[in-house]
């Protein structure tokens, strides 16, 4: 991509209403532009770095054999009121009338429409256990929207849905969730820390929330820091590996505000293990047995006649919400580094451009070209301004990799610079050779 | 995917309520299930193929340089007020009052909205031409929503806009989109005419409707069926063979009811021609101008330093109303076979099964796991029901080549079928080479 050519609305000056850096940076680097309080457009850069964050969340998904499929944003209100939820939920909900007078609301949630949609389907405990999940839009009508697309009222989200026979066999499909989660936020390039949480407006007795750390972060964290050397890639993701794995982090102290103990803490964590700081939710998953099952009458038939509620759990992954949860953690001292998992380009050509010299203009392009056709997405600098604004702006665009036309290029080797990283004098082809062992 | 494993809620019978081909298959083979009047949820089935057509969709418009960003699907009233169309649009906008009593709506389509976006970032002649799309939930409140995901309310649709100085440069961006859903439609299997039709609410005075062929179509057509010989693959896509495409499809007579003139019909077309049949909308497209940016105050510099409203065009397509679309063209006598390109499953394995004989549960199974290491997306039936039964319900599922295992099949062959085709004797070698072939 030219970048002349991308619609990216750079802005110069940081918008006085962004008061943490990922919205900041959002704004700055024409990632998103507000619609109206606490609703975003997504613009190309933005929508792009989302849409790689959605295809890792559901790689992990249908990795441990969650199917796919997708419930609309607009629901009856007649489930939430056989759940019970409709009143409980409170004003977060956004309550709609259509033309004939029903009541209809936009989902904040879907335990009610998943148990609807299993409970039409499914009879009996041959077809359990069972993981459903879908990756769509929802609306919580925020009162004080805030921090970007970190409190906002559009958001989009993955969320899954256990369903099986007992609390045994439920337990084992909350762990590969669990698991999952791991996974997924590792692949983002983030450490999130599971930590027991309470089970707020879902309900249930078991939950974790996965937490990474960040300055500006919401929650506040109490933690034994050792619980963040834990390595997941020695656990290979069956039944009992998972459990040992749930096993290792419960050895560590590790909570947040809400569940904290100061005793507790002290008496538990050495004095140089205890790390307090912040953090950002990124997910959460719960389990809540017959919570709407029972009063949905969601129930199947085993194998001896008898009948039982399916046993259930929710899963959820705030998409867009990652977007500017990985800035919050990866762009430091005004430098963003995105993750190779997710960078919006895997390099961008930065060239010094004259306008009486088109040497490193015809320069820059033929790698352009070189690259283009070996697969590597790439973004060319191809304005004229001065090379010190444009680094400036790429500081911020977090292109992780970055090949430099400078005055000193010689004629066939390029500066390649990674972000925060060593510089080299490479070929083409060395620079192809090594954005592809990038990627694999 | 075993059958067995797959969250598909077959129906024994077609459900009253559904009267068109399209929704009474997509209903029967569990593809969707309608959470309340005129809202569906996509199940696994269902969803895989809306996706497929997604993703065509998507490479057609990012090929013309169009770029992909995201409108939220809450609106703000106040741009609609500005374009005068709040009070215009009638019932089917579903309005929304926020907690805070502002006036929102659930966007119907998107012209205000992208006009907003792109006032607020483009000053410069110098930016354009510039096509962007997004591909989002829209809601339009139908009174009486039918023919399942065909006229229904909540609907998946790809919307693109362009932006120009002028009515030339503006043409030409009109006729990249033609030719890119020319395109777009071939690669989903089905030949769409591109039809002269009326502008409606959009407005403007250019306007293009792609209409496919089906006997339950709610337009009714009236064309040269000389139309149909039209053969896109002549033509490269420059501004030249564009515009002779155009000129060739301008020399059939070819119309919807809205603008069929008896007198002209007859006297244009010979008797040998005549075609009147019903046909589909699936995609519309509109040139209007200034329509919205002058009373949005969206205009750019011109080299000359005067300002100019941009000459703005709309196109979209019925992503999930296509779903049905293809339904509507490719289910005959009782059989539905997907086109390759969006077909939910590449292949299908039908054995017939013994409950005291293994063997050709066995083969299968072994024919599986070669396919699937081959990359070859297949599905299984591993169900115990009778081969003839397997038949009836593949018949529905449409995947469009079987393996079939029955009583015949020796040692190392398999009964290859493709749907309404031949039925050759092949190994699984042969099986996958074919296989192959017809993806790439």
């Amino acid at each position: 991509m030219y970048l002349s050519k991308l619609f990216i609305p750079l802005l110069k000056e940081t918008p006085s209403e962004a008061k943490i850096k990922s919205h900041q940076l959002m704004l700055r680097t024409g990632m998103i532009k507000q619609s109206s309080t606490g609703i975003y457009s997504w613009l190309p850069l933005g929508f792009k770095i989302m849409k790689k964050i959605e295809k890792i969340v559901r790689e992990e998904q249908n990795h441990i054999g969650a199917q796919e499929l997708l419930m609309p944003t607009i629901q009856s209100a007649n489930i939430w009121k056989e759940s019970g939820r409709y009143d409980d939920y409170g004003e977060e909900m956004l309550r709609i009338k259509d033309r004939q007078g029903r009541e209809m609301l936009y989902g904040p949630t879907n335990e009610e429409l998943i148990t609807e949609i299993f409970r039409a389907s499914v009879k009996s405990y041959k077809s359990l256990p069972q993981l459903l999940y879908h990756i769509q839009w929802k609306f919580r009508d925020e009162l004080r929207p805030r921090f970007g697309v970190m409190r906002c009222k559009e958001f989009f989200m993955k969320d899954a849905y256990s369903f099986d026979v007992n609390d045994v066999e439920a337990g084992k499909s909350y762990n590969k969730m669990f698991f999952a989660y791991l996974k997924t936020f590792k692949r983002l390039g983030l450490t999130a820390i599971p930590m027991r949480a309470e089970t707020g407006p879902i309900g249930g007795d078991l939950s974790h929330e996965f937490v990474i750390l960040a300055e500006t972060g919401e929650s506040k964290i109490y933690s034994d820091k050792r619980i963040f050397d834990t390595d997941i890639s020695k656990y290979t993701g069956d039944d009992d590996s998972i459990n040992e794995l749930r096993k290792k982090y419960g050895e560590f102290y590790s909570v947040t505000d809400e569940k904290f103990n100061k005793e507790d803490f002290e008496k538990k964590v050495k004095k140089e293990n205890q790390l307090v700081t912040k953090g950002i939710e990124v997910g959460h998953i719960f389990y809540f047995g017959d919570k709407y099952s029972k009063p949905l009458k969601c129930a199947v038939d085993l194998q001896d006649g008898k009948k039982v509620y399916v046993k259930m759990g929710s899963y959820g992954i705030g998409v867009s919400r990652l977007v500017a949860a990985i800035i919050e953690a990866k762009f430091i001292n005004n430098v963003m580094k995105w993750p190779n998992s997710v960078t919006p380009y895997e390099v961008a050509i930065i060239p010094s451009l004259q306008k009486n010299d088109k040497s490193n203009y015809t320069k820059a392009e033929k790698a352009y070209n070189f690259l283009k056709k070996n697969n590597i997405d790439v973004i060319f600098d191809d304005t004229d301004e001065h090379l010190s604004a444009k680094f400036k702006k790429f500081d911020l665009i977090g292109i992780p990799y970055q090949i430099i036309l400078g005055s000193k290029s010689t004629h066939d080797k390029f500066e390649f610079k990674e972000v925060n990283g060593k510089t080299e004098s490479l070929t083409l082809e060395e620079i192809k050779n090594k954005l592809t062992n990038i990627k694999n």
